[in-house]
């Protein structure tokens, strides 16, 4: 039931997906308990799923780390950090009154991560950023220029008519990104005459570089894909040579 | 006036067109209906519209099932099935009163999908689901952990502030859609800085991901085109080699 | 000054510009027209405006039914009856009272259209349109009937909670428009559990539908473009061969 | 530690990243002085970033004018009239009392534009709009008319029933903006059923004319990439030409 993968940590084989199962009942369990006005009577199934779920996951960081080879492979790797990170609050909690640091309690939605182990969008994701890194940084700048220049800009025109809606540039940023995005809330919009030719103007020339990174992670998406069935294509070649090898 | 097609599906020939207006008139008499404050006279003429409707696909229903062969292959069939839930409701009606249950009036709108049968975009949009389906799950789930991961946060940041709208990880989940879909209503926005910051963040990083799998569709989209395209030419040879066969 | 084209119209040669201007002088005309508040002043020099621009509207006008060969190719073509358009609503006026009939005064917008005949973009997107019209049509309709399915059963869901807002399948169609389209106006929106819940299925499955036209018109104007390209590149070809052969 | 690049003007070596650091520590303390009721510390603090970095960038544009070759090569491009631009306010300040002149103020913001000295994506945007210029005003174009055309539509259904917001086609032209590109703040929308109707139109059908200019730069600036790498590839051919050139 417990194997080995490529990097000597161990896999729980068939107990693999009730652990999933697990995390997303978790992760339900986490979203109810943030209700208000919840009963005694659900606030302890909560509680009960919660001891449970700690208790499920310590066990099996134990045996992760017991059963890893070497040792460190797991212990120090990102998800055997986010591993000790999902029931570490739980036992900080025994030891310390931490009910009022809600921080704590939030943390309990890292268990999230515990699924990136089975994720291979995650591997993808991690693909695409870098191949288009570079360019993510380089147009990533831009867009962010963008944004700074139009709240500064905005700044200029609306403070006067809205003190207290664009009161510094900082103000103005808020309104700069759920501009650019394209969000607009409505909570800051422009009403000088001024501002709102500025607005139409930033909207013209800032959209297409603001969505240019949007465009990049996507297009590096389908290129880590094409690669992806490349180096599978690759290695099914290279079994059927060994395989072709052997039999002679 | 009747044949079959390919599975043994009974077809109207030159009555098709006049039964898809009549589902057209169908769905207009429908949406006016719910218009509040209409007059006696155009009540009575949208329930003689409704009649007649029904009338008509209760004629088409018993004819489509009587002449297919096998019979269970239409009556079974998703078209079978729709057509059935499109007549039923009415006779229900009639046995039960049912004015008060609006979701049985509503369900005459299912009747829309009786112009499934006549529709090359359903055969395209469902190659393209097949095609791109593993990717879609893939992004799909990515876009729905960046949503929740938005909502965890901004439930973070603006709970205190907003205890009302940002009540629960539930409520701040239909933040996080109206937001990174850049929708932006207006009913749900942060008004702490920390909340404003997040939100900035969330936009640049979130966007990229949630747009991901509308930009899939389409490709996937254009890919079903060509494929449909290529099956049409291949049947178009096939034909042409036929028929030179036959000459010979 | 006076040419030809290939369909037997007029062309003004060097006047062609300052033809464009005036229409442009017209269209800002016709908007600050628009303002409220203006002073006698500025409404008589806009007045003046609007005399000399029919005046030279209509000479160009009669200009190029006169010139054109045969008459009807340009009397009967869109942008003769565009050009007519533009001075009608003038004479009219003189004939009868028309100031409080509205839509004659913004009849004068067409004028717009006479700038149709100078651009190279409309006869690339009326390209893009009959590459893609099938498409369009196809995926136009499936983006109707995404609407269409939001408007019933946003309907469904917010009716008795909101019954002014959402108080008919049309109404419900609007907010179907704003939110499908991601502008979000703000003024119709789920409050709902129910709704808010739909409101998300429909937004992650139906953007996508809804954006599919917008790119495949996109993809056309790209496939326009590379059209005139091998176009000019065959022109300039057959250009070559047959001074080419001149020569010999 | 001083050379001159390609066009003559001279490089700062290992000193050019300390001036970019103060460029961006400047943009800081300029956004910082925005924000409304700073004590007196701060202010101070602010005021001494301010006279250093004016100190320094003076140093720096001075030496960068005596070093260049041919002198006005750096004095009269567009970096050394950005440099010049970053420093005159505050020697007009010391000679002139411009505390109320607030323009003058945000000048100092044009000090982000010296950073285009080491952008790369500024050399890239450029080649994208040099490859697509002639597009980008054709489709351009095509966008500023759809917003035109909107305008004037919902000014003639949306004037009587709301002549505050769309009292003229101007004010309406500040919907149209709003609307197509999706931003939908929710201080302007139709509320009377023509207009409603007509915004649907609008969307439909404009959305894609006037998102086409902001897909055009993307895909300039993909092509623009790919130039750059093959303008490097032949760089590194021709580098190792010459070498092996050499070698014989």
């Amino acid at each position: 039931m417990i194997s080995h993968d490529e990097h000597g940590r161990a896999s729980f084989g068939r107990l693999e997906a009730p652990l999933q199962l697990l995390i997303l009942i978790n992760l339900v369990a986490f979203s109810v308990e943030t209700l208000p006005g919840l009963d005694a009577g659900t606030q302890q199934m909560l509680g009960l799923v919660e001891l449970v779920s700690v208790a499920v996951f310590t066990v099996e960081y134990l045996v992760r780390v017991a059963l890893s080879r070497p040792r460190s492979s797991y212990a120090w790797s990102f998800i055997g950090v986010i591993d000790l990170i999902s029931i570490l609050p739980f036992y900080l909690g025994l030891m310390f009154d931490l009910r009022s640091v809600r921080v704590i309690r939030l943390m309990r939605v890292f268990r999230l991560f515990k699924l990136a182990r089975y994720s291979a969008a995650v591997r993808r994701y991690h693909l695409a950023f870098q191949y288009a890194r570079e360019e993510l940084i380089l147009f990533g700048a831009a867009a962010v220029i963008v944004l700074y220049l139009a709240a500064v800009g905005i700044y200029y025109f609306e403070f006067e008519a809205q003190p207290k809606v664009y009161s510094s540039v900082f103000h103005s940023l808020w309104w700069a990104i759920v501009t650019l995005t394209t969000v607009g809330y409505g909570d800051v919009y422009p009403i000088t005459t001024g501002g709102r030719i500025f607005t139409g103007f930033v909207l013209v020339a800032g959209l297409g570089i603001v969505a240019v990174p949007t465009g990049l992670l996507a297009a590096a998406l389908s290129k880590a894909r094409e690669h992806e069935k490349e180096l599978e294509k690759e290695e099914a070649r290279q079994g059927a040579a060994a395989k072709h090898g052997e039999q002679q």
